[in-house]
């Protein structure tokens, strides 16, 4: 089996800003007009159309089976196991490094597809979905907007990843349309609540990660174990209705202020492209309960952004923040979800919660961007924004980068249309 | 196509106090030692192999395809629409009324098998599950007991079914043992929680119902048109870990207190079979909004009891209720949880919230039948329970009666296993 290179040149030339990079190899599931999903990775501009190269024989001694790049979604490859997946990406690296002739060359440009021609599709048949709340300054820029600025943080904040259980059925992937929903609200001081379209709808800046190993239920994920449950990461966007959230949400959490839609990249980057950016998170006090514990790099560090476009006009930067800040880990995440005996399976997805970082520009939503509506965001084309409005297009953005080494996240793109 | 009849013999003997009446056939799917799963319904003490009876020659004309009854979920057969399941279910009938002959029978008799020999299995392969809160009793007495007597009912209580997305991947049949969660919890005036086994461990007496078919993300299901997405019912236990629950529920809702394990039980009741059990539900004041709105019998009539057996010992009923108790009907569960436009899918399962009655032995979880711990409930061996201890087996049971037709439930037994 080959190994992962970090100095490598490639016969393709690849523009050295593509988060495509001859150091990544993510995973999707596109189509051709007309044409069967296949699962792809990508490279430059081009998405590798993975069945071509299996029946030309690139893929010989990888273990990877055909039937698993064939189907409609990613995991039945996702479930040969990180062995398979990422000794898929090493082979794919070296296929198209200069140590490959010129014959093999011709025959796998055949395999390259410019991204343009193809539509990616939704990438993995998503079984449960769980939203953490894990970025301590968005808790904190909720509590001190809705509750006491003094005592920002409920009292469990800080002792374990507060989730909820999400609604797998309505997440869809970048380039869907998203419709404006309708919902129960109530006006300030009205006795009875309404119904209509929600006038608050936003984003929320998440990074979600897709399960590559499901577990027993009955059987903890210690926390030594969690990253080898995690397949990999892709963007996610949290849509989120506040007027209807706001009315729902006492005692059970939110509901249909969130499961009206979310949006995730088609792209999944598998959690070993993130080895290079691997960061500590931050100190963690008071000291977390044994089977929370997990020293050493279990952050990453991961650009992020998002920008709102206008119908018609020009996009603007809202948001720069990074995955780095999050105070609670992805294994810390998966242990405590596990630690009651909850099993996982194999296309699960867990959901970071708003990603907002110490800065007010590094806030992951409109709510806080805005600060509730009081100050609302200035935008390219003159207009400002305190929510988003019909015909606006939310686009989320990632990459890591360390050096020459680059790792691109793709993007999570959802337009808004009116309500019906 | 056959009608289904209210007045049928049977050529078989059928006890008159089996739910399993002439006037019922539900579904679900099991297994022979070392057999593979088959779709079955019943009859008296018989599982009915439906693969059998369609290889026979026995369905020919129901619309039934034979692939929908060999695989390890009824999903399939739910999804060829209740014209087919509900054709099928005729047709059981007339095969097993007097008016079938003789040589028929015999060879009839050779797809009736005994239920003891077989293993009843998970009926459907859940996609999304929701749980709601809709029984005022049950939500007046948790208002009571943790909030304020006098307004004991949050704002929102009363215009809309609450509800809250749960865990599908820890739903589990009927027998299957259930292990005792372990989790953070804190102690009355403590500064910092502990991690242990929960010790207040509950059952919730819930019923679910099964979608029977799928809606597009972006379109609301008219409430009118709401029954006929729901294929059955079934009896559920939403077991809940209250410490752990307590500690970790603010502000988005239940999570690991509930996550660890739900019982479902292995028949499903088709919708139609409950039709003589109509009844209208409680007044709802003040007016619902009218996307709510949704006059007639929309609740049903279903006598609900919970056993509590320890090990070893003699059972004791601890709760008598009923579902037409039910504040919120079905109905308005799911064009509430759709009029945002989310969409369902064939296989999810939507849980009614704990059905409590108005008096105490009615309550459907310990947490109201003990009064929060004040009041242990007396078994009938000597011993008392606040909530359920180890060895503890708790069944739900439930049947429907109306003069000679008698429509039952099964049951959703588990027993409680140690912490490891």
């Amino acid at each position: 089996m080959e190994n992962f290179q970090y100095e490598v040149e490639s016969w393709l030339d690849i523009p050295p800003d593509s988060g495509f990079s001859m150091y990544h190899f993510p995973y999707g599931i596109c189509a051709r007009e007309g044409g069967l999903p296949i699962a792809c990775s990508a490279i430059g501009p081009f998405v590798i159309d993975l069945v071509r190269l299996y029946d030309e024989g690139f893929l010989d001694g990888t273990s990877v089976r055909r039937e698993t790049l064939t189907g409609r979604y990613l995991n039945p490859l996702i479930a040969s196991g990180k062995r398979v997946t990422n000794g898929l990406r090493a082979r794919l690296q070296r296929l198209l490094s200069v140590s490959t002739g010129q014959e093999a060359r011709e025959k796998l440009r055949n395999a390259l597809v410019p991204a343009t021609e193809v539509q990616m599709l939704l990438p993995v048949d998503i079984r449960d979905y769980t939203d953490f709340y894990s970025s301590r300054e968005h808790a904190t820029n909720v509590g001190t907007m809705f509750r006491d600025p003094d005592n920002a943080l409920l009292p469990n904040w800080l002792h374990l990843p507060v989730g909820y259980h999400g609604r797998a059925s309505s997440i869809v992937v970048s380039g869907t349309p998203v419709k404006r929903p309708h919902g129960q609200m109530i006006a300030q001081g009205a006795e009875a609540p309404h119904f209509g379209p929600s006038r608050l709808l936003d984003f929320e800046l998440e990074m979600g990660f897709v399960i590559g190993k499901s577990s027993e239920l009955g059987k903890p994920i210690p926390i030594e174990e969690a990253e080898d449950y995690i397949f990999g990461l892709a963007l996610f966007n949290d849509w989120s209705a506040r007027d209807i959230q706001k009315w729902e949400y006492v005692p059970l959490g939110p509901f249909l202020g969130k499961n009206f839609a979310s949006t995730m990249a088609p792209w999944i980057v598998p959690l070993e492209a993130l080895d290079p950016f691997r960061v500590e998170g931050p100190e963690q006090e008071p000291e977390v309960l044994p089977y929370l514990k997990s020293p050493g790099k279990k952050n990453y560090d991961i650009h992020l952004e998002v920008g709102i476009r206008p119908e018609g006009g020009e996009e603007t930067t809202v948001c720069r923040s990074n995955f780095k800040y999050m105070y609670w880990s992805m294994a810390q995440q998966l242990a405590h979800h596990t630690v009651n005996g909850c099993n996982v399976n194999v296309g699960d997805l867990y959901a970071s919660g708003t990603i907002s970082g110490p800065t007010p520009d590094s806030y992951g939503s409109m709510l806080e961007l805005s600060w509730r509506g009081t100050k609302p965001v200035q935008m390219a084309d003159g207009t400002n924004r305190k929510f988003i409005l019909d015909g606006d297009t939310v686009t989320l953005r990632g990459y890591a980068q360390s050096g020459h080494i680059r790792v691109g996240f793709g993007e999570a793109a959802g337009k808004i249309l009116p309500a019906e």
